[in-house]
């Protein structure tokens, strides 16, 4: 078998290690005689699952007691609609810093459910930013401010994230745990799993649990925090084979700490900002003190090469390297689990392209 | 290895030989160089999975080109509130036939959302029934009339649909492809796929396009039909590995034709049944003539027997018989993919339990 390197925005690469033990318990979970694809989410093997996840999280994340961690589906989509349709109370507003398309999406998503206020808007800016902290126009009487914590398609990462009075929210679908930060900033984080959790099909929620006793009884009980939180995220049969693997990736980053983990994410990225920041044939598309340590982007000068780049890394074994269709360019996605010699590859890729054509 | 016999109500048993390709192609799906839990649903590989899960859907249940079918998340959980959300619009009524515990959650969701009236109530007689066409009081001007095809608690199953004037709903998640219908019949039916058409993670939602238009402004996009019917499943990033599972049993299935499965399943059932009825010792819970081909539920009329009958079982490599825990007694979950030899097995070893207990 010849593995590509992987850089799609997600879903995305794996570790080795983790899909060989996946195809290795395939048929036989645990000596169960059973699959984990087959097992009941109400039976021994897949609790243990279920437990060890949860609790993998929240000793990666210091998650404190008077926080849940969901697992929940419907990935950060569902999130957009489901935190004001909690959140929100009727006659109050929500504070939404506006970074890109994802935030974008969240915005016209609570909208539809209550009051939004803009507390920043460097959507339109070029080269792409997050706003500083000063930059912020923020409210303590805001039902919550949300942010996304990593902005994939311009490849914008927050840095330092803002002390709130209001509850902060966050769509950390692109980074949670790529890096360590202090949960208790915050009253609600959400991510889908596909990027640096393991696979589409279950969305982490970690929610302060008192935030989710604001729901009305307008909401329907499927899309309450609270439903779940009672139901130890059981309320419904939760995507069981996804969660199977967030255990893994959480073992997976355990086994080389989070700390480990960022500075290698940190390290990847600057190979690649290196590389670009040579000289004038490539040109980053983020302003440097925002730029993604998990999406690097970048322009070729010469646009007319662009469709070139990608056709000939694709050739080589460089995949999923193509911009988002909105904006173009190139992307390069390497999440936790994107191996660091795919990157050192990538450099030597783009260095030898330069020569070539530059 | 040794396989055990997987009667759980689901998440439930998958054939062996589509669990032995998921397992021999995870590493390197379609020599792409990546695993399908790693492919971006955006790309040709996934977009092929994809595309041939909604063929084979269309082509097993003859869906004709008015309809949609839709790969969502969340469960039948999560249709019990989008079904009222989309399709119930204020000042109007959807009328519910009440058959058992999953219609109950159904009609306790819709009611959050709207005015939702009782065509007929069987939930509490004993033995369990569904309805008799000419007992259902309809009104041709609900927004629908929704039923629960299959109640696996109680194991009854509508035998024939009835022919409604509004738009007729039904929530086929423990029985759809266990037997030919006429899909022009219904307006929407929805299915999790954790009982016959694989894991959990995925839902299918199959609808006539015209319903969609109904949702209201003031429903969230994520939960309207509309955008998911717009982006093809695409609206946000599928559960693609539960939709690629869904692919493989849609193939397993064609492979031997629904007319097969169909007639395999009412074999496989009546050899329970058969058993249950020869004397005195074990006891249908269901009517005879509601029996469900998918749950077969019934109790040792010594009803301290229950717990060691469900011992021995265990030990003999029978899993996952014990009765739903709010009712008690026996169930044996018969779904498409389990094994006729695991029935007749379970068979005997009834026979034998009485032989010695009798």
């Amino acid at each position: 078998m010849s593995r590509v390197y992987n850089f799609n925005p997600g879903p995305s690469t794996l570790p080795l290690e983790v899909l060989e033990q996946i195809r290795d318990e395939l048929l036989d979970f645990n000596h169960s005689g059973m699959s984990i694809l087959e097992s009941s989410h109400r039976g021994k093997e897949y609790s243990a699952v279920h437990t060890e996840a949860e609790q993998n999280l929240r000793k990666l994340l210091n998650v404190p007691d008077d926080y849940a961690i969901l697992f929940l589906t419907g990935g950060a989509s569902a999130q957009f609609a489901m935190v004001p349709m909690n959140l929100l109370r009727k006659g109050r507003f929500a504070e939404y810093v506006h970074t890109g398309a994802w935030a974008k999406k969240a915005i016209a998503e609570a909208r539809i459910v209550g009051e939004v206020r803009i507390s920043a808007d460097t959507s339109a800016e070029k080269p792409a930013r997050i706003p500083r902290i000063d930059e912020l126009n923020l409210h303590d009487d805001a039902e919550y401010v949300h942010i996304t914590s990593n902005e994939t398609i311009d490849g914008i990462q927050w840095k330092v994230f803002p002390r709130t009075k209001a509850p902060l929210v966050a769509d950390m679908s692109s980074d949670i745990l790529s890096r360590p930060f202090d949960l208790k900033q915050f009253g609600l984080i959400y991510a889908g799993a596909q990027k640096n959790l393991g696979v589409a099909g279950v969305t982490v929620v970690i929610i302060r649990k008192d935030l989710a006793e604001r729901v009305p009884d307008s909401v329907p009980k499927i899309f309450r925090y609270r439903s779940h939180i009672e139901e130890n995220s059981l309320f419904n049969t939760p995507p069981c084979f996804a969660v199977y693997i967030l255990m893994l990736m959480t073992r997976w980053i355990m086994k080389t700490g989070l700390d480990v983990i960022y500075k290698q994410n940190r390290e990847k990225a600057a190979i690649l900002y290196k590389v670009i920041d040579a000289d004038g044939f490539y040109r980053g598309t983020a302003h440097p003190e925002s730029r993604s340590d998990m999406n690097v982007t970048f322009r070729l000068a010469d646009e007319s090469l662009t469709e070139l780049f990608i056709k000939e890394a694709s050739e080589a074994g460089f995949k999923g390297l193509k911009g988002h269709r909105t904006v173009g360019g190139i992307r390069a996605s390497i999440y936790n689990a994107f191996p660091v010699q795919g990157v050192k590859a990538l450099a030597d890729f783009m260095c030898e392209f330069r020569r070539k054509h530059g």
